[in-house]
C-alpha cells in the first residue's frame, strides 16, 4: 500500500558541542512528531540509522534509547547499520514496514555525534571506529581508508574517461555554494574554485575542500498510510514515497570488477525506478552521496542521469547547480551540509521533503515534483535509492 | 505470503581462538546454503545480527563483509542491532521481507566473536563495548550493567512472588544438563544443583553458574516462499514461520513501571500468537533468553506459559526439563550453549529448526510440532518472539 511522509525534522548539522546524543535524538524526534501533528502513542516502531555510537558515544542500542527518551517505549525499536548508508537503509526498512501493512505509522531516525572530546574517547579508539566501515582484515587494518579508496576510483575514472581535476573541484564549489543557502548546513561560506584547487591535497586528487565533513546531526521522519496522512496534514502538504531500492556490491575493494562504477548504486536505482514507474527525466532534484567530490560524478552516472564517463562534463556545464537541468545536493551535500554518518541518509529525505513542500527557501527548486535520494555505504558495498513525489 | 526455513546451520559455540570472524561467517553462511541446496545467486538479501563487531573485531558493516565473503555481493545487506535481541530482530526483518513479497529468498545470519586477545583490543575498550547495551548516560556510565540490573529484577520477583534461590539455580542446572546433550554448546558438563548454589555470588542472587557465557559463534538460516521451499527440500523437511512479534519497553531501568515483567516480551508474544493463530498450549518446545537464571523464570511468565509469579514453582516441578510438559532451552540456552550476542537470536531459530526436523538427537523433543523462540535486548527494551511449525 501507499506510504506517505507526514513529518520531517533535522537538527542543524555541525560541531554540536553543547548537545549530548540524547538531546539530539529528542530534538529530532520531537520535531518530526510536532511537524506531523501525530500522537506519539500511534507510532508503532522506530528504525534508526547509527553507525558508531558505541565508540563515539559509548552507547549501543540507540533505537531503544530513543524510544524511551521520546516517551514511546511501547514502540518496536531497531538500529540498522550499513556504514554511510545506515540512514538510507533505516528509511527503507520503515517504508517496507508501512508498505507491507505490518505497521500503520513508524518513525525513521538517523543520528551520529562524531565530534567528541579526545579526553572522553581517545583518538585511537575514534580512528578504529571510523576505519571499521571498510574491510578490516584485508584492507582497513593495512591502512586503507575511505579517502585512499575513493582516490583510487577517481584516478581510474580520470584515466578512463578524461574526467578532470577541475570538474571534481566544481562539484565541491557547487555544493559549498548550495550549503551557503542552507540554514541546517555545517559550512555556510561559499569557497571559490581557485581556493579548492589550491588547497592541500589529502589523497590525490582530493584536496581538503573535496571531502565530507566530520559532523554531528540527527534527522527524523514519520511515515504512514495515505488515509492517515490526509487526516494529519490538513495543510495538504503531502509527500509520497514511490520508489525504494537497495543494492549490493563488493565490500572488499581488491575483488571489485570495476573501480569507476558501483553495481550497488546501479541496481538500487533500477529497483527504485521500476517501483516508481517514472523515468530519469522526471526527476527534478537529487541528493546523492558526495563523500568526495568525485563520488557525485560517479553517482550521477550510476544513477542513470548521464552516460558513464559524462558526469564530469555534465557538472562542468553547470547542469547540477541550482537553476540547472538537474540540481544535485541542494542541501550542500556531505561536503557542506555535513556527514553525520548514520544521519545522512535520513537527512537527505528531510531535505527532499522540504523541497517537495516548497519549504526549501533560498535553495528551493521551483515546482519540484519528483525527488531522488541516494547513499553509498562502505566503499560501494551498500546503496539505497528512494524516490519521492509531491503528494496529491 | 507464507515463509519457510529451508536451510539452517550454526558453528559450535565457544572460545573459537583459531577462527577469525570472517571464517565464522563463511562457515555459517556456506553451511546454511549447503543445507538448503540453494544457488547463492538466488539469495537477494542478507539480514545480519551483530552487536559489537566494531569494538571486538575492529569491523563494522559486517553484513556487507559477509555478502562479499560468501560470493553473494549482489545481495542487499544490512546489519541490525538491538543489544542481545539483535539476532532475533534480524530474523524478523528477513521474515518480513519474504512475507511482504519484497524478496523471494533471503539469508539471516547472527554472529559475534567476543573472545579476543587483550593485546589486540584492550580490556577497557572491550568493557566499554559490553556496557554500551544499557543506557550509558543515566545508568551504564555510573556502573550499572546487565548483571546488576537483572539482579535487581530477581530480588524484586523473589520479594513479590516468593521465588526462591533454589528455583533460580534449578534453571541453570537444567540448562547445563541440556547443554551437555548439545554438540554445538560451549559447556558440555552438567553441573549439580549443590555446586551452583555454592558457587561464588557475582551479583546477588546470581552465582557464577547462573549467568550467560562470553561466547563466539555464528548461525545462519535461509528463508523463502512455500513454492521454492518445496522445490528445494526434496526430503520434505519443511519448517514454516507462522508468527513474529517485536515488542518495546523502557531502555532506562529507572523509569520502568515494573521490575518483574517486561512489556516488550508480553507484547511480542501477543503479536506472534495472534499472527500464528495457535494457543500457548500448542507449543511443544521453547528457546528463551536465559541471560541469567532468573530471566528464564520471568520470561516463561511474560510469554504467557504460566501465570505471573508461577515461573519458579513450574521450574521446580520439572516441567521445563527435557521430557517435561514444556521443555525450555533444549540447546542449553545462554548459560550452557553460550551467548555470542548478535548470534543468539538466530541460533535459537537453528536449534528449533533441528527440533522440528527431528535432527536434535539426544535433546530431541519427540514429535515436536510447534516451537517458540524469544530474545530480550537491553534490560528489557526490545524483545522478539517467533513461532515455527513443522511443515507439511
Amino acid at each position: 500500500r501507499e506510504v506517505y511522509i507526514v513529518g520531517a525534522y533535522e537538527t542543524k548539522h555541525g560541531i554540536l558541542k553543547d548537545k549530548t546524543i540524547r538531546q539530539m535524538i529528542t530534538e529530532a524526534g520531537n520535531g518530526a512528531i510536532r511537524d506531523a501533528g501525530i500522537d506519539r502513542k500511534e507510532i508503532q516502531a522506530l528504525y534508526m540509522g547509527n553507525y558508531n555510537g558505541n565508540i563515539f558515544n559509548r552507547q549501543n542500542t540507540m533505537a531503544a534509547l530513543a524510544t524511551t527518551a521520546l516517551g514511546m517505549q511501547h514502540a518496536a525499536s531497531m538500529r540498522v547499520e550499513g556504514a554511510c548508508a545506515s540512514g538510507g537503509i533505516a528509511f527503507r526498512q520503515g517504508f517496507m514496514a508501512v508498505a507491507s501493512g505490518m505497521y500503520d505509522a513508524v518513525m525513521v531516525m538517523g543520528v551520529e555525534k562524531m565530534n567528541v572530546p579526545l579526553d572522553e574517547v581517545p583518538l585511537e579508539e575514534q580512528l578504529h571506529g571510523a576505519q571499521a566501515g571498510v574491510d578490516y582484515i584485508y584492507e582497513g587494518g593495512l591502512g586503507m581508508n575511505g579517502s585512499t579508496m575513493f582516490a583510487l576510483f577517481a584516478n581510474r575514472h580520470m584515466y578512463e574517461y578524461g574526467t578532470t581535476r577541475k570538474q571534481l573541484a566544481m562539484v565541491a564549489e557547487k555544493n559549498k555554494y548550495h550549503g551557503s543557502l542552507n540554514p541546517y548546513a555545517q559550512k555556510r561560506k561559499p569557497v571559490t574554485l581557485e581556493k579548492i584547487l589550491k588547497s592541500p591535497i589529502i589523497a590525490s586528487p582530493f584536496s581538503t575542500q573535496e571531502v565530507s565533513l566530520v559532523s554531528d546531526g540527527a534527522a527524523a521522519v514519520i511515515l504512514t498510510t495515505k488515509e492517515k496522512a490526509k487526516e494529519l496534514r490538513t495543510d495538504g502538504k503531502l509527500v509520497k514515497v514511490i520508489g525504494s531500492g537497495h543494492g549490493g556490491g563488493s565490500f572488499t575493494v581488491a575483488v571489485r570488477e570495476s573501480a569507476t562504477s558501483m553495481p550497488a548504486t546501479v541496481n538500487a536505482a533500477n529497483e527504485a525506478f521500476e517501483m516508481a514507474g517514472i523515468s530519469r527525466e522526471d526527476i527534478d532534484v537529487v541528493e546523492c552521496h558526495d563523500c568526495f567530490s568525485f563520488t557525485e560524478i560517479m553517482n550521477i552516472e550510476d544513477l542513470g542521469f548521464v552516460e558513464k564517463g559524462k558526469g564530469g562534463p555534465f557538472t562542468e556545464e553547470g547542469h547540477t547547480r541550482l537553476g540547472g537541468k538537474l540540481p544535485v545536493n541542494t542541501s550542500g551535500g556531505l561536503s557542506a551540509k555535513g556527514h553525520p554518518i548514520g544521519c545522512t541518509g535520513t537527512g537527505q529525505i528531510v531535505e527532499m521533503t522540504f523541497q517537495l513542500r516548497d519549504e526549501a527557501e533560498d535553495r528551493q527548486v521551483k515546482g519540484a515534483e519528483f525527488a531522488l535520494t541516494h547513499v553509498l555505504g562502505g566503499p560501494g558495498a551498500v546503496s539505497t535509492v528512494h524516490i519521492l513525489q509531491r503528494g496529491e
